[in-house]
């Protein structure tokens, strides 16, 4: 047995410049690009660039990030010698109800990311078999397969559809998409853990568990690996650093925001007002509440808070904070955020921050 | 500084009877009678006995109390000599909109519980003042006041208004009754530390904090202690005890359940059914899904539901489960649960757990 929360050998294997615990950027749509990628991956961790909801410019994006890794130093190296297979120590998130894998699939020959997301299949987890036997084809197993779940019974099905190398255990606290119904990392995570480890005891194959939802500080990344978790997924955290491809406004209303758990709410608005249709049931976004919201809860029409939607484009980053009408996906853990921080100073800090809490309860006496 | 996640000497010298972490039962109404209370004191925790939505036997519970207390060894003792005023190492929980002050006041005056939890005042925080200046007249300060917030401006609320000895974070996993919107502990505790250090800057005294809200074994307790709580609160753990005061069919549908994210919704129907009436707006509360749940969201009238409810009374134990009707609150971590222990063996579980999770961290090399 690992000692509780470590970096197990299997994680520090597939990603060798890794720090432990594992600190990895989400694959937020539009806003994960190769720059936000490549500077957690630099700092030590695994950052991840988001194909989204499309995949047509993933090879460009991997070119970027490879150009990007072989650009100046750090933890992070890219293999690029010839005759050598390619390795690009980031991962790529798929939307995978709207993405496309035959379009993605080239560039996973070339280029082999470390880790491929699998996220939100339209009806279940077994449409995901296509994706990982060719992924796994096409890189020789070398992408390692991550898949997103937020509930128990989810992570059961996706063991074992597809066997995955790392279960991203989501809690209803995150920002974006998720399962609208659910529960935090708290008790999900040690459930799926023990769960997972009677549907393959040891010594098979068993996955490593991430934990995502609401962890935006070093004290978040500790809780996760007291429950059980080798590392853990921060989406709005980084959303608050220059690498991150959003709007100023944007940036802005996450510094702003206190009380994620009141200013924050999940609801399908947010998408529909954007014209994002095809979310597989069952699924619905969080967000800092704003008029988009408020006038959507009063009873305003899509039509009409759409139109109205399109207006606020106009206003750019006035539009955004809580009289505004922009989504502004966030998660609980927005409150503990305030200020803009570069992704590598957000990687160490959590590192930092880690060893001196377990620093601290070395000194305990219980 | 204390060492992060340490019971405080504050704490150490207010409950002294009790090991690190804190480990507390919520005092869960009419569940929550004096033999719990006692059995988790006894073995080194705080246990709460819940004069719930009124106060009218409060006298003869705590009567109980001290009787349990004073039968067999444990590590929590009742001084009971002549002369001396009394104290009991229980706590005693309000729910401050239905409770009456008046009718408790005689009881603190006579055996001084450790603790009171105030909860849910009806309208706002200064509500709760009149409770506090009484009780701490009434026991001269020794009867510690807790109050239970569910978002970070209702714990600044809280300090400003009566400076409570204890702010029980609870997180939206929490079973039973809480706000209905809400984040889980993971990002709530983190900020909520952070603010009441913030409004009550060192060396002024400063509330402990502590973690309620899906914690179910001791890889929560280890999380909420990194997240910088001084010791949890369960309440649907210790359901599963003998010592609990609920049908056995309640207790059965605790152990069968697994997934809380899933298994259990957030609703005010539960109550409605039980004709309760009265909570402030913004609170419902969290239980296993049944059939009076999904007639409700089918649309069943809410007389009819309460008529099938009192028909299903009658089943007694086969009243529960998801084919049943009966109310069965219980938090997301129900599914961490399964089997019935004595509550004293909860708590030492609690501790002995903790011990290893932290042995286990300080072999981490990071």
């Amino acid at each position: 047995m690992q000692p509780h929360g470590s970096l197990t050998s299997k994680i520090a294997a597939d990603y060798p410049w890794a720090a432990s615990p594992l600190i990895v950027s989400a694959p937020m749509a539009k806003v994960a690009m190769p720059k936000l990628a490549v500077a957690v991956s630099k700092a030590g961790g695994l950052g991840f660039i988001a194909a989204g909801y499309h995949s047509d410019h993933l090879e460009d994006l991997l070119e970027e990030a490879e150009d990007l890794l072989l650009e100046g130093k750090g933890d992070a190296a890219v293999e690029s010698e010839p005759g050598v297979p390619k390795f690009l120590p980031v991962g790529v998130g798929f939307i995978t109800w709207s993405a496309s894998l035959e379009k993605a699939l080239p560039s996973f020959s070339k280029y082999c990311p470390a880790a491929v997301w699998l996220f939100a299949p339209p009806k279940g987890f077994q449409d995901l078999i296509p994706w990982v036997t060719k992924i796994r084809e096409a890189t020789s197993s070398r992408s390692k397969i991550w898949v997103q779940v937020g509930s128990v019974s989810d992570a059961v099905e996706v063991v074992n559809a597809i066997d995955p190398d790392v279960i991203v255990v989501q809690g209803l606290d995150a920002g974006g998409h998720s399962l609208a119904r659910g529960a935090s990392i708290i008790s999900l995570v040690p459930e799926i853990n023990d769960k997972i480890r009677q549907l393959r005891p040891y010594p098979k194959k068993q996955a490593d568990v991430l934990a995502a939802g609401g962890i935006s500080d070093s004290r978040g990344v500790a809780a996760a690996m007291a429950l059980g978790a080798q590392g853990c997924v921060l989406g709005t955290r980084f959303l608050a650093s220059p690498e991150s491809m959003i709007a100023h406004g944007y940036q802005k209303a996450i510094i702003d925001s206190s009380d994620g758990g009141i200013s924050t709410v999940r609801t399908t608005i947010y998408d529909k007002v954007r014209d994002i249709h095809g979310w597989p049931e069952g699924y619905d976004g969080r967000g800092l509440i704003n008029c988009t919201y408020l006038d959507d809860l009063q009873g305003l029409s899509e039509v009409k808070n759409r139109e109205l939607y399109r207006e606020e484009l106009s206003k750019g980053d006035m539009g955004y904070g809580p009289k505004g009408r922009l989504t502004t996906y966030a998660g609980t853990g927005v409150g503990l955020i305030r200020e803009i921080l570069p992704a590598g100073d957000i990687v160490k800090s959590m590192h930092e921050g880690v060893q001196k809490i377990l620093n601290g309860q070395r000194q305990l006496k219980l």
